[in-house]
């Protein structure tokens, strides 16, 4: 059988996500990594999910491990949409929609707006999960340049007159160049959303994890209420609580919130209920916003810590973001340099990182890279930067 | 913001589930359900799935609940090779990738297979939860009738000439007719595949819900070696152990599995780990098979006494099968009999089933409906029954 022919188009263009395959590489514990987009695990709530796991199951194990709704669990719905409202984002239960973590919310986005050949716009360097996701759908992207307080507005406004269906951003700690949008950005975004035919999607799984510098809304908010159906917004456990569960959501309004219902159940009927309900319950016996804290303030010493680290050791003329909070941080090095060989001499200094090239859809970006400092310990830290500068030196 | 220009083609053509919709109807306590596709929960493993929960949160937490690999628990992966083994279906572990659910699998297939206008092929009536995952793929479905011993051949075999990308088929106690395969067309089945450019899809959820009648190998056992890859199976833990932990697996040979992997990825990066993990501990510590005898026993009482009933209560002329396994009954009325109208004027006598035009997608089929026996304990078969002839000859 020729599997060429008989494999759909959009096979030919999507690659295994090279993040993944390095994952791989990297799993020799000799190895210090700053590749993976991992939580650290020493903040996972293992007793207390555990014990969340043990009352579920006793108290309704009927009903948790029985098929559910494709919407997801009601309270649990109740618990974002009211996380949302302390935030002064109005929304109901209704429009949140209960996922396999945000990575599938953005499957269903894709599904339910993009034909072959649509066009729509990404941040540059993007998200290679979003690159993934969408590129299923075989769009047309156009990457939006990233200045320090989020994407170039000129190159958005221009882009916009092309009326692309979506433009996905990261507005907090952006996923991989940990830039945050200003607070200019933002309301100059939510302008240009609200004259254009272009649904905002706007993905927040760090937005929770600022450790410094002044919280702004998501750009949702600088919307007026007429212009709500043309934002949609993502989010996830994963930061927050841990990723295993596998658990997050789509907050959309009413009339795509139906599609996206029909997606999800073609998709897969609905998310774990089992996972829903051991989550829920955790979030009913304990403080997540103190545990947020205790995060935050690890988070923070190890971001602090590698970028002292890289000031020290990396030769003068590296460019790096100091991002104020979520897990990466982007390094820029002279043009010459490709990092993907970097790449190469790095492993041998038993120290890896994702050659930046993967989050660019037009080739470029081939003398970046991202750290990852959220799942690495001080000593790990400091003595992996000290490999990489050796590795960038040599 | 007009919608109809900015969603995705697909989106015009799938309609919610039906059966979804149904089930939302049939809440209400005092109505007799037949319609949901339910197991019954009285034998879903509670106290054993909480321990364990239990177990593998305190021996391995930080795993438990942080991101994992696309493919899957490696060693739920070996189980269920395994099981495949004892069978006499030889596949590795490398040839498994967990999925939330059978119905994640059809998404995933389609993704990897369809494109818009291909040919697909489907049993008639056929299973509502892949004509509505394959849907997303906008194929064109051609339906193949079904006879008592499985599908129609000769209608297969002109429609093979036609260069289908896929057929689906559920050989054991189909969804909805309960009807399965004989050994006989079984290997005309296999042969016919051999000989074509088509890809079988052999979903089998209830396969080992068998609990009268001589047991068949799945129609890949009839395929040679060198074809082994004109087969996917499609597996699932919830009618075997629980749907609410929403685990079912592919098995496909390498160069399928290997885009099946990208489109998992794409779609939401790995299974739920915390429930693969409790899962497999639970299969480690308990006797499946001795489990798995326990709701054959229960549902053939369900299934005879069903089968009894409508033999008693139902007109003479009305005609319905009489599966050796799985969890449904197909039931076919005079051809000017609409179960749409019956559906209403049975919710009137608090007593549900689903209409068969759903199970269509030709639009024929109005004088069918589908029992489920499942989860219905022997005195609400008996009364539910009795209501539902009650409405059949008003």
């Amino acid at each position: 059988m020729n599997m060429n022919t008989i494999l759909a188009n959009r096979m030919s263009t999507v690659q295994r996500s090279f993040i993944r395959e390095i994952l791989k590489v990297t799993e020799d514990p000799e190895i210090i990594s700053f590749a993976g987009g991992l939580p650290n695990p020493r903040f996972f709530p293992k007793a207390e999910i555990a014990e969340a796991a043990a009352k579920v199951l006793t108290d309704d194990g009927g009903a948790v491990l029985q098929y559910s709704t494709t919407e997801g669990y009601r309270p649990l719905r109740e618990f974002i949409a009211s996380r949302y409202k302390q935030k002064g984002i109005r929304v109901k239960p209704e429009n949140i929609l209960i996922t396999n973590g945000s990575q599938q919310g953005l499957d269903l986005v894709g599904k339910v707006f993009l034909d072959t050949g649509d066009l729509m716009l990404l941040e540059r360097p993007g998200y290679l999960g979003a690159i993934q996701a969408f590129s299923m759908f075989e769009p047309i992207f156009q990457g939006l340049s990233m200045a320090e307080d989020g994407v170039d507005l000129s190159q958005l406004a221009s882009a916009l007159k092309r009326q692309p269906k979506l433009f996905y951003a990261i507005p907090n700690f952006q996923n991989p160049s940990g830039i945050s949008y200003s607070a200019h950005k933002r309301q100059a975004v939510a302008e240009l959303i609200a004259k254009s035919d272009t649904v905002l999607v706007e993905d927040d799984p760090y937005g929770e994890l600022r450790f410094m510098g002044e919280e702004f809304p998501l750009i949702h908010k600088y919307l007026a209420e007429a212009d709500w159906d043309k934002s949609i917004l993502l989010g996830s456990f994963s930061k927050i609580v841990a990723p295993g569960i596998r658990l997050g959501w789509i907050c959309a309004a009413n009339e795509i919130m139906d599609k996206l219902i029909i997606a999800k159940q073609a998709s897969d009927l609905h998310s774990n209920f089992l996972a829903q309900r051991i989550l829920y319950q955790y979030l009913l016996d304990n403080d997540l916003d103190g545990h947020i804290v205790r995060i935050r303030n690890a988070y923070k010493q190890q971001r602090d810590l590698m970028v002292q680290m890289i000031a020290k050791y990396f030769p003068a003329e590296v460019q790096y973001t100091k991002p104020e909070g979520g897990m990466f941080l982007w390094v820029t090095l002279l043009q010459y340099i490709s990092t993907m060989e970097l790449f190469e001499k790095a492993l041998k200094e038993k120290v890896a990182f994702v050659p930046g090239e993967a989050f660019y859809t037009d080739g470029t970006g081939k003398n970046t890279l991202r750290l990852n400092f959220s799942n690495s310990d001080p000593e790990k830290i400091s003595e992996g930067i000290k490999r990489l500068a050796q590795a960038i030196k040599s």
